[in-house]
């Protein structure tokens, strides 16, 4: 009697990891979140119980984990990409502490660097760029400090304010040319991918659907030369 | 034929990602790097190439992918981590690239936030912090920058530089008491972890063996309630 908080990877289903597919294969209760594929759901034992997630709150969610994790059998709580990167697995996690129920965090591929590469670019790169920093694109962002990190920049969740985005870093000292590029749906048969740079890629962007990635930074240059990687590329 | 960059994940060989390791299982030639576990080597076919990198420089490590990978045999070059986070995948693919060997990036699980997840910090936590910073211990460090960039920072490489690295972050701005914490060979058996602050983590920490990570900011506070994580986690 346990429950696994489970990163199930950027979307493509092989991006799970070998002990986070062990454990959805022999779960007696599955709950998941919207986001993540059917091919990963379905890999849940035939009796399992299944829960999609829904308009479920993360209340609601904390709820069901107490209570399944306390009767004796597995939970497997299945998240998108990284439990504890924008997963709110950390609040999980202290709820089943508080509740005195046993768990174990299993960590998931991050979209962070998979949809980059998905898309041909690499968020570190010798020379170009040996500083990551990621950011919530629906929060309060600061886009002094972004400006000036240096490095490459990641937004989670900044696609309906992209154009916000963009200018505020503009405004703030990053150069208009700076490599940018969005990626939507990245790792999945849906991806789409376009490379501009920051004065042009809400335009160059516009229609695509969430769930999407920003990237920024000299990296994103890379992404012409590295094609080859899987998935697909439109240049703007 | 084809050339897989593949990151093994941060060191429990659960952690590679189910395509990954089904790569492994059916390669011609595996080209592994020194912190890669020996039961993911052992997975690979019994008559397949092993290559250790042993010390091998990254030059001669090109010319074996593009050699190998112009035969009609699937080579893999797994990776520690994640290829594309301080993992050099970037170079290798684009000398591939150049060479017109067809490849393939199979994204891992970084260490950046399961080495954290393994001794209970989430990077991200709502209400603590919403952007991650990860930077290159060795290399040239911007602490201005770093210390006002807000959210959690996250060191690679960092452990033989912890003191100048924690002074750093001080004169610059943050907090002596900010919570630190120092990860060493994190995922694995031999997984130490310290939990203290900017001013005393380097003492803390003296003699951990590297690879070691470098946390730092509120969420690592967060640590001694989530301690249910697998992992040793010492507190200070």
């Amino acid at each position: 009697m346990m429950v696994f908080l489970v990163g199930a990877g950027p979307g493509d289903p092989g991006l799970i990891t070998a002990r986070g597919l062990e454990l959805i294969r022999s779960c007696g209760v599955l709950v998941h979140d919207r986001l993540v594929c059917d091919e990963l759901v379905s890999e849940a034992p035939a009796d399992a119980i299944r829960i999609g997630r829904g308009q479920m709150d993360q209340d609601e969610v904390n709820r069901l984990l107490v209570l399944y994790g306390r009767r004796s059998l597995d939970v497997v709580r299945l998240k998108g990409g990284d439990p504890f990167v924008f997963g709110r697995g950390g609040e999980e996690a202290l709820v089943l502490a508080e509740a005195g129920v046993p768990f174990e965090i299993v960590p998931g591929v991050s979209s962070l660097s998979a949809v980059p590469a998905a898309a041909g670019i690499p968020v570190t790169h010798r020379g170009v760029s040996s500083q990551v920093t990621i950011a919530n694109g629906q929060g309060p962002v600061d886009f002094a400090a972004l400006a000036r990190a240096g490095g490459t920049l990641v937004f989670f969740m900044g696609l309906a304010r992209l154009e916000e985005i963009a200018c505020g870093l503009i405004e703030h000292g990053l150069a208009p040319e700076m490599p940018a590029a969005l990626v939507s749906a990245g790792t999945t048969p849906e991806q789409e991918a376009v490379v501009a740079t920051l004065a042009t890629l809400a335009d160059a962007a516009k229609g695509f659907p969430p769930p999407a990635l920003i990237v920024v930074g000299g990296v994103v240059a890379l992404s012409e030369r590295l094609t080859s990687v899987r998935g697909t590329l439109a240049l703007a």
